[in-house]
């Protein structure tokens, strides 16, 4: 049982390490080509001649920076009192009339010697980036595309090395990335029970699991309102596994796949009516709690057994800006120490993302699950006071258990409710089972899952952008309710 | 297509949401049962009768804090010239010689009525304690443990309700956790290639699957110095799957539960000789990436293709308190937009633990994968200067690739290394296949599940000290490579 040492093994088979190796590695990136299918790699990639390879010259040698860009310190008041130094660019490399960092436009360089054309990978690491690059030449070619060449280049990159920029990605408004910077909840409606028994959209299974543009339809719903009930669901416990199948890959964790909300009728056992179940999320104890989760509806004949729902997200835009601030600062823990495993995380109540956008706090996720608390740490494990904490949660709690706010819904058989477990809570009135049966089945799906979707259908089919007058609405009711 | 309205269907189905039904469930809390095998459950949960239920008193009025606590604030000099108000506690409810908050004596109860004995589930919540909480009475027992009644207790608990906390959870090192706060590279011996050399420790197969006390040995390997190597598994492509059991759940992501890493000879295609391999981690285009990689060698008669390994962690510690803090606030945006998914995510270099331990930042995790890099963000949505951000990334970006700091191995047939890919880095020698294979097998699992199995194995077998010398010796080197 007791293990070797390595000196006792490895002698043989290890490689000396010699000085200068890395460097060596390093002047072979932009030539590498990976082939397997690992996560590395394209799946379908295949080889490709990289343009440019037989060109390299010397390496430029690194000096320090002396690209004829100056900064000067700005101090720009923030919410809450919160100061920060933010530097201003006033000087960099002129392109038309305006002003850009070389380091930066260098770094962004997409063209097929600098990033691998099928696998997708960086051939150059920004940090091999001389601080002292600056542009040869540039040209405004008919398209709007600049074509730029550079002085000081990266080791390995040649003269014939040209990088051409979108007019587009050089527009003042740009932040030289396509992405939608992750922000899900600040394109999110928040609701109360009035509005999302108005809005909550219901999708036919067949079109869901046939149609883009329906499936695109339940992108927008989960990023709008952060639910939305499939109808018609096959009567099979497979079925659950195929709608969250349509995202990506499931979650999966010690409850398995897939699970089961079960009672089974027995009018002669108390135990087996199910009483009220609160308002939670689920897994929080975990550190990367499941974005999503879906409950399909395989039998719902007891009586009861309403299925309640409350936006978070609702409850915290309505919030003072001093109780955000309090419950972005203080953590609760969540615990699961049961049957062979033991998980405990400590969550911000409110996450949001370190700047806000347009005055609104960015919050990313909203983490609250009463019935997972752990123990309070002491007091002085905390950043935030216990008096200043407690005011702030029942604040938040009592916004979140507002029956105005609580959506109820009983499902039915072949319903299969889809919610974001990031935002929403989700609870269950009490229920009878005499001469009944509820059984649901449920699974998970990651929010990044969900988000790569979103991302590749947008591309297809466009943004649905929030209608502006949807939006006043949600803004008025929560910052009056 | 056209998805119906809710108001369209909701109609026959929705029950009314009346004011008060909120408080009218919250009073049942204490009494609910959960029997299904969901993620609220415990598993093997048993129906079970709650004591006490039979005695509710009628709630207590909320009043103002009026529980005899005082508090003064006191600044405290925090680490690079933040400062940070604290509360420190002058006042409170006094049990024996020393004084403590009533709520957060209170929200600690895990009596059967507080806490669900079958589902560990919490019955009430902490924002219904009233924050005039106070002791009526109090009496140690024998053998230490304190027994404590309540004046103004919660709504629904009577005078029967009694508190009993132990010696060790009133004494004054107690944070009122039990559970060791996630802190694991805290934990950690950060390594360089020779003391890694020194230190890796190779498991026997059957030892590591069939003997609990080699797998404990594995997790504090994996604790330690985050890389271990399980030797003498079966030639099958399943195995991975099976070293990876036993932690718990696997990660599935997009590339599939596990993923090959294959190279077929043949010595006419170029393309078919895999070329070296940068030091990268794995999926950090994700919000969650995988807490640890396993990869299992099927195939290794290629030459060259030897491993290679680096500790981040060690790299991070030798930096300046100024260049942590900047890779702190500095984040960079990862990005895989190919073959039909498009994950984005932007993570901090450094993500540390909002409060420091014993001086030393506490770093929870470490973000850096240069081959996956996203465009740079434009400055003015950076927090961090460019010019700053860039200087502190060289520095740690030279020290992470530095020969001295690169542990190379060559995989065998039959091992399966395990690392964990929030400290290391990984990457790859060129190799030639012509003559030779090379294949592994891998997978990933998460922090979450790695981390369950480590609590549950201290536990058991007892919390392993790092030895004191071996400490300083990491300490040593670190504040001088």
């Amino acid at each position: 049982m007791q293990p070797l040492r390595s000196s006792q093994r490895l002698a043989q088979r290890m490689l000396s390490c010699s000085q200068g190796r890395i460097s060596a590695y390093r002047s072979q990136y932009r030539q590498y080509t990976q082939l397997s299918n690992s996560p590395l790699d394209n799946p379908a990639a295949k080889a490709s001649a990289i343009e440019g390879a037989a060109s390299d010259t010397p390496s430029a040698q690194e000096t320090s920076p002396s690209n004829g860009a100056t900064h000067k310190v700005m101090t720009i008041r923030r919410p809450l009192g919160a100061r920060k130094a933010y530097y201003m660019l006033t000087g960099g490399v002129r392109i038309g009339t305006r002003l850009f960092e070389p380091v930066l436009l260098r770094d962004a360089c997409t063209c097929s010697m600098c990033v691998d054309p099928s696998s997708t990978q960086k051939n150059f690491q920004t940090t091999d980036i001389p601080p002292n690059i600056d542009i040869k030449s540039q040209k405004t070619l008919s398209n709007g595309d600049v074509r730029i060449k550079w002085k000081n280049d990266l080791p390995g990159f040649g003269a014939d090395h040209v990088s051409v920029f979108s007019g587009e990605f050089l527009h003042p408004s740009s932040d030289y990335t396509s992405v939608d910077i992750p922000k899900p909840l600040l394109k999110a409606r928040a609701w109360n029970a009035e509005m999302i028994k108005e809005d909550i959209h219901f999708l036919n299974y067949e079109d869901y699991m046939a149609s883009d543009e329906t499936f695109n339809r339940a992108l927008s719903e989960l990023v709008k309102n952060g639910i939305l009930i499939v109808q018609g669901v096959p009567n099979s416990e497979q079925s659950v596994e195929d709608v969250a199948g349509r995202f990506g890959n499931i979650r999966d964790t010690f409850y398995g796949k897939t699970w089961d909300v079960r009672s089974v009728p027995d009018a002669t056992n108390v135990a087996y009516t199910s009483r009220y179940l609160g308002l939670h999320m689920d897994l929080l104890y975990m550190a990367n709690p499941p974005g999503f989760q879906l409950l399909h509806c395989l039998k719902n004949s007891a009586q009861g057994g309403s299925s309640l729902f409350a936006d978070a997200l609702f409850a915290a835009r309505g919030l003072s800006p001093e109780d955000i601030h309090t419950l972005s600062q203080a953590t609760i823990a969540y615990q699961y120490k049961n049957a062979g495993e033991h998980y405990y995380y400590q969550h911000p109540v409110i996450e949001s993302a370190k700047r806000s956008t347009f005055g609104l706090p960015s919050i990313l996720n909203i983490n609250y699950s009463p019935p997972f608390q752990a123990p309070y740490l002491k007091h002085s494990a905390q950043a935030v006071s216990l008096l200043k904490r407690n005011s702030a949660l029942r604040n938040f709690a009592e916004r979140v258990e507002n029956p105005a706010n609580v959506f109820e819904y009983k499902m039915q058989e072949g319903d299969c409710v889809i919610f974001n477990n990031r935002r929403l809570l989700h609870g269950r009135t009490a229920f009878s089972a005499v001469g009944g049966e509820r059984w649901l089945k449920g699974t998970y799906v990651d929010s990044d899952v969900v988000e790569s979707r979103v991302r590749v259908f947008r591309e297809r089919f466009g943004t649905e952008k929030l209608q502006r007058d949807e939006r006043d609405k949600s803004e008025e009711v929560s910052s009056t309710a």
